[in-house]
């Protein structure tokens, strides 16, 4: 998607280097920092530099093609092994981030030559993130049918082009019906503690020119209760094979409010967040981030800093559950790169092992 | 409550001043503000220096009696029906502020002279402040028979001492719990955009000893799914004669996602809380704050000053309704200080008009 009207990509590999856009300085700042080695693009999907299911797949992947890059051919294996530890330990809960990593180890595979393995594996980042872009296009085609002159719809968090490699899965039927001429309107979950929806997807939406407003996560319930929201549109980590999904924390309460008042709940996901190995919601470990996110909020200082203050008492803990779980009977449909299907068959799309 | 070791109440009227605990430093800073007239008093109101229903309750009652002292001889009754007006528009939700307002109005319609008139509004106004503690001490006796030894509790915003004269509406039965020696802990929700969670209920918490972890209102739900929940306990700016309640936008939520886990859900209030005009949650009118509250978040710096920093970004609009309307049938009981009614009986707990 367009940055003040140049195209880019969230992430893309050159020359051995990862280039990242430095997300959590958007929306005051739009940059690009370079990670030199698989270790450095470690911390960057550990730190959230990336974050989003798709970008971090693809993060995920670019880094695996560093490491071919780095190990020295008297232990290229072991070099390899240990990298792909290094980059799976980096994040949970994402599916994206395991088959990324696999799709390389995977492509390095057809060859017993190491230079062949370094090529092959360069190859398979790339295609990880071309896979990736297609698929969130081919999303916005299916789930733009779904959208109608004049609605108001409801995202959380950033499933826009910045969690993946380009036009974002929740984002990309949005993004479509725009560029279509259909007029929407987009109440965006500000997404605590990391605000997600009030710091990427209000600035994407911005660059986009599609017309929304901030919500605190709060209000989402009751603008599905007075129906004011047409249709919710969310994002997924991990699908599996039941249907359920994993998605940012705070998705769960928004499809119950859905379901609860007859709008439509839809999750928009590539089929590479399925995981085959994952017979249903209750098997997805949900990651556990640091206290001091929620007990502080960042943001932009009125002299332009990016700081942080802290609103709950010095003494008080915080707990952070980064994830939740949507079961699969909250979901209208899931909208895949291969069309929409019910939750219940999504089964069907699951990626080969 | 004790601050420090010292009782205080949120708000109290001595020689014609409306003394105010100055809650928007709360945590980090503990001080009182003095109202010098009723028109301060209004600004303390609208403003949120004061908030919280029967807090709100109180303050406009001694800012009725305010008025009393101050109006003139020549235009008493003008004077007055002036400041009720004035005291009435500073926020359109909370029943407690009404109520407070018309119980010094119909306290001095017992004497034709304009002298008796003023001590009988300060002693109306004083006894809307008593009322109002006692009924949460009362609130507190009640719903701690509810509580049981080792149960973790959720609560919404901040329905304690702070948001009326002491004791509390939703916190009370804890406090009582707690010094009964149960063992309880609670999962303080956030409450953006304002964090009154975060900031007034774990500061609460913490003054009283009581064990407690602050969430993004995000996690709520997901904690409610996981079973870690045993009870939720809110407040109520406004309950109709149907049992259906106005409070803190994000309360409706939490309601659903008890109700879908089977997790018992009570609302505290006093009886003034209830609206014996109001026949339905429809008809209580949902106040639209600035839309800052929400591209925003207040806190304080790691230097120690309190500031704001944006989220949003600076193009980005944002929509911030108040409070939300839960609905009865997805609420087990209402606590009052007259008993735990079921919603669908609260009309027969109605102040007389």
């Amino acid at each position: 998607m367009k940055v003040n009207g140049t195209h880019y990509r969230t992430v893309w590999l050159k020359n051995g280097i990862v280039n990242l856009i430095d997300q959590p300085k958007i929306p005051h700042h739009f940059g690009i920092l370079e990670m030199r080695n698989h270790r450095e693009t470690a911390i960057a999907i550990s730190t959230m530099i990336v974050r989003g299911a798709g970008a971090i797949g693809a993060t995920g992947a670019a880094g695996m093609a560093q490491a071919a890059l780095e190990a020295p051919n008297n232990s290229f294996d072991e070099y390899i092994s240990t990298a792909a530890d290094t980059l799976r330990h980096t994040r949970p809960t994402a599916q994206n981030l395991f088959y990324g990593i696999n799709y390389v180890l995977q492509a390095m595979t057809a060859s017993n030559e190491v230079d062949r393995k370094r090529i092959l594996a360069v190859e398979a980042a790339n295609a990880v993130a071309d896979e990736d872009a297609a698929a969130c296009q081919a999303i916005g085609h299916f789930g733009s049918e779904l959208i109608e002159d004049g609605m108001t719809l409801s995202t959380h968090c950033n499933a826009g082009w910045l969690a993946f490699v380009d036009w974002g899965s929740a984002l990309s039927p949005m993004y479509v019906a725009h560029r279509s001429g259909k007029k929407i309107f987009v109440l965006v979950d500000e997404t605590r503690p990391r605000s997600q929806g009030s710091r990427l997807t209000a600035w994407e939406l911005g660059q986009e020119g599609v017309p929304h407003a901030v919500i605190a996560d709060n209000a989402t319930g009751h603008y599905l209760k007075s129906g004011e929201i047409d249709m919710v549109i969310v994002g997924a980590d991990r699908i599996a094979m039941n249907g359920d999904v994993a998605n940012k924390i705070g998705t769960y309460t928004s499809a119950l409010a859905a379901k609860a008042n007859g709008v439509p709940f839809y999750v928009a996901a590539p089929t590479a967040t399925i995981d085959p190995n994952c017979p249903n919601g209750g098997e997805i470990p949900i990651e556990e981030r640091a206290s001091d996110e929620v007990q502080y909020a960042w943001g932009w200082s009125d002299s332009g800093e990016f700081i942080r203050v802290r609103t709950a008492p010095n003494n008080s803990d915080a707990k952070n559950p980064a994830f939740d779980v949507t079961p699969a009977d909250l979901i209208t449909g899931i909208i895949t790169e291969k069309g929409i299907v019910n939750p219940s068959l999504v089964s069907s799309l699951a990626p080969k092992q």
